[in-house]
């Protein structure tokens, strides 16, 4: 791509730094800022430095947060002894959309993945173990993907928890309410299946 | 989306104003960020800022340009009596791609489209019309989109200047070099056999 100005080139390389935007997205974009009025780009240049600069990790949970304990942690009438260990912060964000867990998470910043290169020492495993043998917590619920990765990542946690007072479970894999059987795929149907619920349980929901 | 910080919100408001970028597309896009280091947002930011302030558009072209003039308008070996127009900077790189063009440009910026409130003054159509006016141009070369937009600005433009001595004509429309006519649409392969040239013509190319 040949650029008429070093501004616009410049500019269009950094965008296209981000993830899923190509160079023709990033001059899309761009060339939308241009036309904007100016207030518009300083107000995202700004914001996007506000965050990277001044966000914090909750100390405990460690995820996003504008203080040093996030307002889940810091919430009383929230269960502390029950703790949802997920990825990362968009997790805890669909997690809190449906209003049905109302303990602590432990957001892990991502999976091992040796191919990526990411090994448990990257991720926040450490304290949440920690977490465990001080006999803080009664149950762990492990809401990572279901993916090699995920996988891998439950398993790692386990045994390091194992010989400690803790109940692990992980949510529930099944059809999704309102699919046809037809369309779901032979594992999650079998999981299904094989993890039926007393029929009763359903109709307290 | 309930957010467990201000500032991640704030970034991910200001993101999603870009054209195509929802609101989950703008969160994965500043997490990414969270995860590199401060010098990408860095980076990021000043070059969006250093481009909307300092950005300059061709005194004689209106192309986007580090200098008062652009660097095509201001190279002698070009021919400064055939001006191509066409609507933004992208239609320039796509046509300075070719190398099969050795005039100038006429970027107008847009297209004439009421449902849009863009109206002809909006554009740089009356600079356009100067140079015709005072003889600087031989011929002009309409190159916008042919959307019902793009024609009615090639129209507005002709009117103005029908009375002075230049030529006009149009991109030619027809099948892409390579395509099979089994999947062309009807409008294009009527157009192509209408104005199809002499088979003589393409031995030169």
């Amino acid at each position: 791509m040949e650029f008429s100005s070093k501004l616009l080139e410049r500019a269009v390389n950094e965008m296209s730094q981000l993830p899923g935007i190509g160079k023709r997205t990033a001059l899309r974009l761009v060339l939308h800022l241009l036309r904007q009025p100016k207030e518009q780009t300083l107000a995202l240049s700004e914001a996007l430095q506000a965050m990277r600069n001044d966000i914090k990790f909750c100390k405990s949970c460690y995820n996003i947060s504008d203080s040093d304990v996030c307002d889940i942690c810091s919430n009383k009438s929230r269960n502390e002894q029950l703790i949802c260990v997920v990825e990362d912060v968009r997790d805890v964000m669909a997690i809190e959309n449906t209003s049905s867990f109302r303990g602590l998470y432990h957001v892990l910043g991502g999976k091992i993945s040796p191919m990526d290169g990411i090994g448990p020492h990257d991720l926040n495993i450490e304290p949440l173990v920690e977490k465990v043998k001080n006999g803080q917590v009664k149950e762990l619920i492990f809401a990572l993907s279901s993916t090699m990765e995920g996988d891998t990542t439950n398993f790692y946690i386990y045994k390091k928890i194992q010989d400690y007072n803790v109940t692990t479970s992980t949510i529930a894999r099944g059809i999704s309410v309102g699919d046809e059987l037809e369309y779901a795929d032979e594992i999650t149907l079998g999981r299904s299946i094989i993890n039926r619920v007393p029929f009763e349980a359903t109709l307290k929901l």
